[in-house]
């Protein structure tokens, strides 16, 4: 039966986006955020909307750059952890004992041990209510040799990402079974 | 080994978000788009990018109204199949054998088939290059009431969501494990 609810910011997957940023002081830092994806594919822009309240928020409007960082699901405990305390509180890359790296690209450091990262320069900000989206030029990528597919891409199956699964289980899940290639499996549809 | 790439817009995993429109005509329309997220919870808003060429960027000009329509894994050939024709050519959902169901709250079709629905007004459009970012008030949401958790939201375990794993397989995944749950494993680490 199909209900009428009312409105949720509930999208299934959610991504686990680590952001990465350094304060005006060069600290750097690390957040876990959800809401953001893909905005564009030229320029390649990536979004990730923050509230003011934030540490990364700030560290983004003034350095102008931050990195999206992609854990692996072995790093499930220290992707929930920079989620759950803020910034201004404690060094969250020596409380987790992952380490910060500069990117060569961006002013913004790069979680060393995580399978890859988007490196971005900020272009432009959109004030929505709560939060405000932060839209990333990618200017770069850094990736371990081993995520990587032979056309030099991160792979999804190398990579074993983590997701969220939003307010209705409030748990974090892995990549199941490859279920179709894209842009392929549908021809059969149009056979039957 | 850490190398240095090519800017990719690689977000994993990214979701598979089904737009739903109606033409100036009142003819529904469905695509199949992986540029989007949640970007804010006050009000709660939810971005897609198109390109221009897409019947689905002009719809939703026309119309001022979309929905996000989240396909369970067992929909993946016409999940696919809508990403890859235009619906200029042809009726999407006649050939998949989907079925419209005008929204209550906004004009723009449900697909009825589909475990849960985000209704969205458009708010905001962004021009960012070769996309432009629509963002939608979500107003309301429609579910199956098989997939709800006890708190009345959708249950990644019931959804049975698609991923997409970008460039890298170039094919959909379906959900894995829990790994555990959010805002509480990370706490562990601070023991540690």
């Amino acid at each position: 039966m199909k209900l009428s609810l009312p409105a949720q910011t509930i999208l299934l997957p959610s991504p686990v986006l680590i952001i990465g940023t350094y304060g005006s002081d060069g600290r750097p830092n690390i957040m876990n955020a959800a809401w953001g994806g893909i905005v564009c594919s030229k320029p390649p822009c990536i979004s990730v909307s923050l509230r003011e309240a934030t540490l990364t928020y700030h560290n983004i409007k003034q350095a102008g750059a931050f990195t999206v960082n992609i854990p692996s699901e072995k790093y499930l405990k220290e992707a929930d952890y920079v989620g759950m305390v803020s910034g201004r509180d404690c060094d969250k890359f020596k409380e987790t004992r992952l380490t910060p790296e500069k990117s060569k690209l961006v002013n913004a450091p790069i979680v060393k041990e995580f399978p890859y990262t988007l490196e971005c320069n900020l272009i432009k900000e959109v004030e929505l209510g709560s939060h405000t989206m932060f839209i990333g030029e990618i200017v770069g990528m850094v990736a371990d040799s081993e995520v990587l597919s032979p056309y030099q891409l991160p792979d999804i199956e190398k990579v074993r990402p983590m997701l969220w699964g939003s307010f209705g289980s409030v748990a974090y899940y892995n990549i199941g079974d490859k279920l179709g290639n894209a842009f392929s499996v549908g021809n059969e549809l149009q056979r039957s």
